[in-house]
């Protein structure tokens, strides 16, 4: 009896402590949160980042002087927050350069429409005289398989699969239509097609073209064909026009060139762990981007947010625990050699990365995040969820994470994407108006808190905490 | 025994049965959901709706010749979806005009500097050679009463209290605001003021000053002042200035004028409930618009939102059992007669309005809606929110509905406000570039689509169900 009271006592004890303890963890946290919002929104950084960034130095594509600007601005920017350690991680990556604006037109009956096209980044040139052809519409790869050789051989292939409307998030629709882009030019040239034209991956009607990266996979050079993107109102123009005369031609013309590799850098800065300075936490965009905008969405936002996490943790008085590093990536549109590059070198040092988050789906209103992690950890973030609920950030899904914090993968580390609204990501996406002024200072803001926040409670908690509690118990 | 077996039969019979219906209807209201929202993104007609009001008829300041377009417009297409009645319904409404665009400039030191302003609609105009004067800088009312007549006599008070920009709901930092506006005038006239400069409503620093309401309230015709809002840029570009140079002067002209009230008219439409004709289920937004812009986001977008959802019902191959009613009210911006008229009639007639729901906070991407009703029937419709979240609305609060349907609160019904993303809203209201380019085709389909599916729950189980289950049980 003596014994049960003991026990009863020590239970009713410990459950107290862990109440109080717990109670008081959460109301540091919210005033945390508040702090780094309020901070963000009263006195970020991320906006006059990209300011520069986008009107500065502009569009980005591997291996072109403004990438190369681009990284020294961003390391010179990250020195000046007086980091433990700022330095540039070498890496080879493609060049890619569009040369002269293309041309395109519709030949109907005597009569010309123009129509606005650009080439996908890494397709080959037409040559000088541009490519004339009758044009086969399909909808996808079986559709070419059906029609066969016969019927393709001397044509050029026009992809009009448009993206599925009724799908909440573009980047599912996104996901649904881009093996087009990517692997269009690779499949029509087995037929014997001449071209290839894709209807840019754009939910919206407009009249601006969408690049991105393709691939012609193992197919040799001299049997490459070119392939471009045509704007949303131009493939639908084409496709009306299809269907009045069948023979119609297409002309197009593009000038572009694929060079030998060049080096460029990943820029990283990080401040060392109090506590666990060998448990790293990433947080990450990439630096380099398309060359037809200035790249403010895809991805200087994720570029500047992420300089803004590292400072918006000093700003708010957070002493990291854990290493917290921060990685700007090059290449991740037509190579991913910078990730690639980032976490080879992390393997090979025996890095511990519990925790990375990218943020490389656009400025826009930060809606919550996408979890690539274990049950377990997933569950632990559940229970963080609550303390953005005034934020309005409320989606905390496991799923995908970015393609640069991909490589970093492990069985118990945890990946996680910001997960912005998504209506208008693809609006601007790889186009000609990827520009500065479609981003909103605010939303840009909060997604640099939203994404600080959980980069405090990771320093704060490290992961899978449920496993530490069972350690302390024996 | 026997008793107690029958007994215990009966209730897992009611308890199966009861399991079952919910989960059948759970299962039919998620399909009603999704073909909601695929009709609204594939096959919806807001913005096409949206592109007419906006671009082809403009701005509809009430008592204008556009609003009386507007009128004439929505009828007519309310007229071509079949429905039961379409009819307009009187109301007498105010009629201010702008006149002349209005000129401003800072003079120091023998330099001007123009400044982009807007007279504030209903304020008085300057008369032609306009007002010159000094300028005191205030933030708030009770700064004016400490400075009082001595200090302010014979200037022009410059309201200079911006938008508090850590708030994450910009309609609560619009809250904490707006009285300068709206009473600025009216308190500066007390001490003597001869105009008044407002700081415009926007969290965004640009060019764009916001008109907007104010009053006089009782103070006497000769005894008011003009009142005009300055753009953000030359809300800082003044008070920059008169920290250099206290004594610069201010020069300001406007001519609008007040008419007397003209007739205007609400248009109404309606669907006969098939079970409960006599339970209306009200869906709104307002005709009116200022005038600077064409009213795209304020409130174009809840107005072809609203006749979208009695479009999308139809389309849904949805027979409402109750009457469904779409109210597009006149005068919202500038009287709320409208609103005002439609409720007296609607008590009048003894109609029971169960649920009035309204979209007035711009055609961003739907988050939720805010609830103005009791804690039971909050319950109910809390019920309902996982329904939602394959679309990503997970708002669901206590708090204000609409302007509009506000007049027909009552102890037992719900009122409702559609809550978009307000990010972005307050860069365009009551602004020149509050414009349809600015509406995103998808945001707005999607608030069209949750509109229509919370509709569609209240046709479907009505208000307050669990009193009904109590009837149920006697």
């Amino acid at each position: 009896m003596n014994n049960l009271n003991k026990t009863t006592k020590f239970l009713v004890l410990t459950i107290l402590l862990l109440f109080f303890t717990l109670n008081i963890i959460s109301q540091t946290d919210e005033t945390a949160l508040k702090t780094i919002y309020k901070s963000s929104l009263t006195n970020g950084k991320s906006y006059e980042w990209l300011e520069h960034l986008s009107n500065k130095i502009g569009g980005r594509l591997s291996g072109s002087k403004n990438a190369e600007l681009a990284v020294q601005y961003t390391k010179n920017e990250l020195e000046k927050l007086g980091l433990d350690n700022v330095w540039l991680q070498p890496v080879m990556v493609p060049k890619w350069e569009r040369g002269e604006k293309e041309m395109a037109y519709i030949e109907t009956e005597g009569s010309i429409t123009k129509v606005n096209i650009c080439a996908l980044g890494g397709s080959i040139a037409t040559g000088k005289n541009g490519v004339t052809a009758q044009v086969i519409e399909v909808k996808d790869f079986n559709e070419l398989a059906t029609l066969g050789k016969e019927k393709i051989k001397g044509k050029i292939v026009f992809y009009n699969r448009p993206m599925q409307a009724d799908l909440i998030s573009t980047f599912n629709a996104y996901g649904g239509c881009v093996n087009q882009r990517y692997a269009g030019a690779m499949e029509a040239g087995k037929y014997g097609a001449v071209g290839v034209i894709v209807r840019s991956m754009n939910l919206r009607d407009d009249d601006y073209p969408h690049t991105g990266s393709m691939s012609y996979g193992d197919v040799s050079i001299n049997q490459r064909i070119p392939s471009a993107a045509i704007s949303t109102n131009d493939a639908n123009t084409l496709s009306a026009a299809l269907q009045q005369d069948n023979n119609l031609k297409f002309y197009f013309k593009q000038s572009c060139v694929q060079f030998d590799d060049v080096q460029s850098h990943n820029v990283i800065g990080e401040i060392k762990g109090s506590e666990f300075p060998n448990e790293y936490i990433i947080v990450g965009g990439h630096l380099d981007s398309w060359d037809l905008g200035d790249g403010a969405h895809d991805d200087g936002a994720g570029v500047v947010q992420s300089m803004d996490v590292i400072r918006l943790l000093k700003e708010s008085g957070i002493t990291p625990k854990r290493t917290i590093r921060i990685v700007l990536f090059m290449n991740e549109e037509n190579g991913l050699r910078g990730a690639t590059e980032y976490a080879r070198v992390a393997k090979e040092k025996n890095e511990n990365h519990i925790f990375a988050l990218e943020s490389d789906a656009g400025g826009f209103t930060p809606r919550g995040f996408s979890f690539a992690t274990n049950d377990t950890n997933f569950n632990q973030v559940l229970g963080w969820k609550s303390l953005f609920k005034p934020y309005l950030i409320h989606y905390f899904e496991q799923g995908g994470s970015g393609a640069d914090v991909g490589p970093l993968a492990s069985d118990t580390n945890v990946l996680a994407g910001l997960r912005p609204d998504s209506q208008r990501y693809f609006d601007h996406h790889h186009a000609a108006n990827d520009t500065f002024e479609h981003v909103n200072k605010r939303e840009l803001e909060l997604g640099a808190a939203t994404m600080t926040s959980l980069v405090y409670l990771y320093d704060n908690y490290g992961v899978n905490p449920i496993s530490k509690q069972s350690t302390l118990k024996d």
